[in-house]
């Protein structure tokens, strides 16, 4: 299952960078191989429910940092068999 | 928590509405207070772990269809205080 | 097309309904068919141009508003042929 | 303007490499600077106009590829001022 994840606090500024640091923090905390882009943080996950820990952490402590809403969009890619990050960008660069 | 899940089915052909169907089934079994709409499905939820039995739920059943693989973009916003769905429609058609 | 905007002024504070009503105003304006939803807004459009046009009307009111910063979630469902807003929803409720 | 595009054309069958590899074909053949991630493409635009042109060619090259029906799922993050890349991973890299 690889996972893309975006969260916008919301009423904290227009910078949201602090917020998006502590994202990273609970990644790494958790040992979760990521990969912070400019739109958002890819992740490989095994299971729903380790999602939604995941984003249990991140909107605690996103409240906890003052913001009063967090806005995520998550976009979530499950196949039956297989599904790793590499595995997906290698198959398009092949075919460029 | 008001939640809009929208899943595409890959490789089960152009026609995804039997699958959306079966979304609505899961929700109406879970006694989930939901809307369908063109674009996704809104709901009220109370947690990020009933969200995750849900997604896990959809998923299963869309595999068990016959779908190998699950697209899911997912729009979250969750404040410290309130959020119906109701509300944030009327806050709007007021101001207009 | 059927097209879902949602849009997130960022810096502007907890409370979007007042920008999401402009998103409205704009729209009626312009005599575009549409649905305001608890997480966004569904459009019929015959074209990208048309979409953009609206896109870029919708920004420069924010910005107007006193916006600094917009965040944008779309979802584009276009099809060769056909593809209207409640032909997608009775397709699925039929088959529940 | 930094935009993240990822479209999935559906009822071609499960494995979409060789449809996001034409996407990458047109973004080159066009100069736009654009970064692959195993969720989606991330570029940097000037206007709502060059994102519709470059929309409007994706989905021609992909109906023309056989593609019936094409998912886009679109994030833009819009600034008054500035706004790129390289700047948006660095700003949250240096408060982890």
């Amino acid at each position: 299952m690889i996972v893309e994840i975006s969260v916008v606090p919301i009423g904290v500024g227009e910078s949201l960078s602090k917020y998006v640091a502590e994202v990273i923090r609970v990644l790494r905390e958790k040992n979760i191989k990521h990969e912070l882009t400019a739109m958002g943080t890819i992740l490989e996950l095994s299971s729903f429910s380790e999602l939604c820990e995941i984003l249990e952490e991140i909107n605690k402590r996103l409240f906890s940092l003052g913001s009063p809403r967090n806005y995520f969009v998550l976009k979530i890619d499950v196949r039956k068999k297989g599904g790793k990050i590499e595995d997906k960008v290698r198959s398009v660069l092949e075919k460029i």
